[in-house]
């Protein structure tokens, strides 16, 4: 099988996952699950959960059993993505090609969705490891893993270093830690709380987080080349809000033609160290890390 | 000891546990933990996590073991305060006597600072459970009540119904459905995940959930009540705010007289129930139930 097969499969398996993890609802609760699938079921790339399967393929793990924690993650990252489009905050009116979620229901419901999707991802992750106590203390490893990631010290702390850069110019120093917090945690997440549930050795752990850490970074360096460079039509959002938003980015600190070059090494380090360690059972990884380089969205 | 001196001790004990589990940090993280702290260290009455504690001692079982899952509750319960208060919700200025959360950081870290919260309730609950192992299916289960009856299905839920009933008459059984939610799910979540981690009999978990549903829905019966007839002072907030939203209370059902009524009546079903089944170490209850009915705050 290519790799652009699978993704497309294991895409295909993450949506079919949530879809059941946040499903339609009748009345009293129809509304506000509604809103939850509004954002969540909006054709996102699911980069996260799909790095959590290739890891848990890597590593010959139970595909079944990392699903439950691969949405919680997908979950995590959509409710991050309702509340930051908010008035308060980015105030962008569309995301994946559609208004966002404010612009659809209202800021309060739009409030109460991503608050909901924040507690449905502890929710799913809990009962399935209650239903399911083989292996418990991994388990329970890899939420902790997910829960650090996305809290004050992690995602959050990056959003309000973001939120608090407006309108003024930032260090490298904190531009950096604040894309390590905001976008690579959760990457990282992905990527460590797969190898946590599905045994990883020490060494395994190692490469995968060499790679994590380093594609984490390169997201976020392809996503201020997009701003600049990127088309509005294939994006599902207008460009330039970092200029409007007068954003520190890796272009404003270090010009295009560098950032490209960074980029492509972050790329190239990402791929070293899971070809390194894992040889070519690590082909997927590399698909990705090149794939998430050329992207157009 | 007498049931105040309890009490009051108890109300330090936690908030010793909750000052420790969110502490103050330094840079970068300074800033979300101020305001996470700001809201959490406001002297609320600690209803929940006291609960969760008399519910131990009844059932004679670790207070230390417990604390964590009870703080997370009212970490749980802050964040929905400070969400609830948001212009796009209530837009109250006032909380507990002090400016509201996005009045003093702003909305978008407002936002934020009841995000981190709740991420936070989960991270202190899974690194408990997974640092002290023991009696860990119990433990999960505990987990499992709390997330659900803090998601969609449980206070977000009502809270959804409770924007949607803005400006418009509801009926009673839609006004129960949404307190039974919006404040009744958590209520019950102190007392039954206290009672699952202190291995309650199946008859003993009965009679404490018809304790906390009843005191649940007075609650609430003697918020409506206050939102009338209560000292701003001592309230903390405006009064009269259902009444400048135009949303249907017990008051508007059913009139003064037949509300405080109702509220006697439950306070006192609910003192039955645990009298019934404990006899005299239903005592704290007791009192606790007594203090709710008459609270002017």
């Amino acid at each position: 099988m290519d790799f652009k097969n699978k993704m497309n499969i294991w895409v295909g398996e993450v949506n079919k996952a949530l879809d059941a993890f946040v499903p339609e609802k009748s009345s009293p609760e129809a509304n506000i699950y509604r809103a939850m699938r509004y954002s969540l079921m909006a054709g996102g790339k699911r980069m996260r959960p799909v790095l959590s399967l290739a890891v848990c393929e890597l590593l010959d793990g139970s595909m079944e059993e990392v699903m439950p924690y691969a949405c919680a993650i997908e979950m995590i990252h959509t409710y991050s993505l309702i509340h930051d489009d908010l008035p308060a905050m980015d105030n962008d009116d569309y995301r994946r090609g559609r208004l966002t979620s404010h612009k659809v229901f209202g800021e309060g419901i739009a409030v109460l969705a991503g608050d909901a999707l924040l507690n449905h991802a502890f929710e799913t992750m809990i009962n399935y490891t209650y239903s399911n106590p083989g292996g418990i203390t991994a388990k329970l490893k890899a939420m902790s893993v997910i829960a650090t990631a996305s809290g004050a010290n992690g995602m959050i702390g990056g959003q309000v270093v973001d939120l608090e850069s407006e309108d003024r110019e930032i260090q490298a120093e904190i531009l950096r830690y604040m894309h390590r917090c905001k976008t690579g945690a959760m990457i990282n997440a992905s990527v460590l709380s797969a190898a946590i549930l599905c045994k990883a050795e020490k060494k395994d752990i190692e490469a995968l987080e060499t790679y994590s850490n380093n594609i984490g970074l390169a997201f976020q360096i392809k996503d201020d080349i997009l701003d600049i460079e990127g088309n509005p039509e294939k994006l599902g959002k207008n460009i330039g809000s970092d200029i409007d938003n007068k954003k520190t980015t890796f272009i404003t600190l270090y010009g295009m033609e560098a950032s490209k070059r960074m980029l492509a090494e972050l790329t190239a380090e990402a791929i070293d160290a899971v070809e390194a360690r894992f040889a070519e059972k690590a082909g997927f990884l590399k698909y990705l890390a090149e794939y998430l380089l050329k992207r157009e969205n």
